[in-house]
């Protein structure tokens, strides 16, 4: 038996980490296992790797070493967490998957995606989202959004251009694959989260799960 | 004026480092200018990952991310040291680099070295050494030498079949690639000193530096 595999993108401030949770939260009280986790990170070296990335004094870091930092942790992520989870046949959330490095490390950071899809495809094996909800919303609105949480990390320091390469990274993606599904991210919680709800629930219905 | 870049490969116990560091007095002693650095690390970044690599303690790692996290390491090391001392004319010499890990990861971890091969050009793009010193030794001989240091890290604790497996790697890399020359590295000190003297300037007359 093979689980199921939903990713979350979309930029900070979107509103992933709630979603990922409300929807946790439905998906179990409907009787399905569900393996919740996120990247980079979601292993105790992912972690690690994570806190590499996000550490402001690290700003040295060059384009293509980010990209392979977060391949590095997406390997470890997948071999650890991910394909033992869709093997006992739970669903597992993941907030942000390869999807995110296609964008920010090559519409932001403007590296080579074919070099980057092949990066994916190495720390990844074949392991890809059999659904994922992109989140979306108008960058202005996100960052004052973020800016009432204090502190940014190293990513989220990066200017509105950047972040806007992003939004319109994603935007490409969903239009070239199916599995990709937008969802506005600026309503009310309790509406994302219904708009969610039925996205997942037609996948389900389709996949007869 | 581009510089001129060589390196050391070859299993650990294989005399590296020190012979690393009498070949960079030689060529300083002629009146060049070396930059002399070391992989895994090489940067305040690199050698962040570098601890990550060899600490004990991440013994869960998966092969994939071992070769991401080296790659990182080394994207890092070329934007920051490598590149900038040959735009400058220098001689680099560097204790590892690309051939290590088509040789650890792909040889040794059973990798596919297409891919590693991949990794590494998006890693260095294009800065690959103009000549490579393979020391080469028999794996027995250096383990018992290895033994004499105390304790091993994550890599050096790997067993005799995945040393050997490491020598058999980089003797075949030797083979296809005329910029790497095989020394001999079991004699004494200073004969494998003169050896790869003899090897740099060789090929320093050829270049005509």
């Amino acid at each position: 038996m093979q689980g199921l595999f939903i990713s979350f993108e979309g930029l900070d401030g979107a509103g992933k980490t709630t979603q990922v949770q409300l929807l946790t939260d439905l998906l179990i009280s409907s009787g399905h296992k569900v393996t919740v986790t996120r990247e980079p990170g979601g292993t105790p070296l992912g972690d690690k790797i994570r806190t590499l990335l996000l550490d402001l004094a690290n700003s040295e870091m060059c384009a293509e070493t980010e990209a392979l930092l977060y391949a590095a942790a997406r390997a470890q992520h997948v071999a650890q967490v991910i394909a033992p989870a869709l093997a006992r046949g739970e669903i597992v959330i993941t907030d942000r998957y390869t999807d995110s490095t296609v964008v920010y490390q090559g519409a932001a950071r403007t590296l080579n995606k074919n070099q980057l899809e092949a990066l994916n495809e190495f720390a990844v094996k074949g392991v890809m989202p059999d659904l994922t909800i992109l989140l979306d919303a108008e960058v202005a609105l996100l960052q004052s959004r973020l800016a009432g949480r204090g502190e940014c990390d190293r990513i989220e320091q990066e200017d509105v251009k950047f972040h806007e390469a992003v939004r319109q990274g994603f935007l490409a993606l969903a239009a070239r694959h199916s599995r990709i599904k937008v969802v506005p991210a600026l309503g009310e919680q309790s509406d994302v989260q219904a708009a969610i709800a039925t996205v997942v629930r037609q996948f389900l219905k389709e996949r007869r799960i």
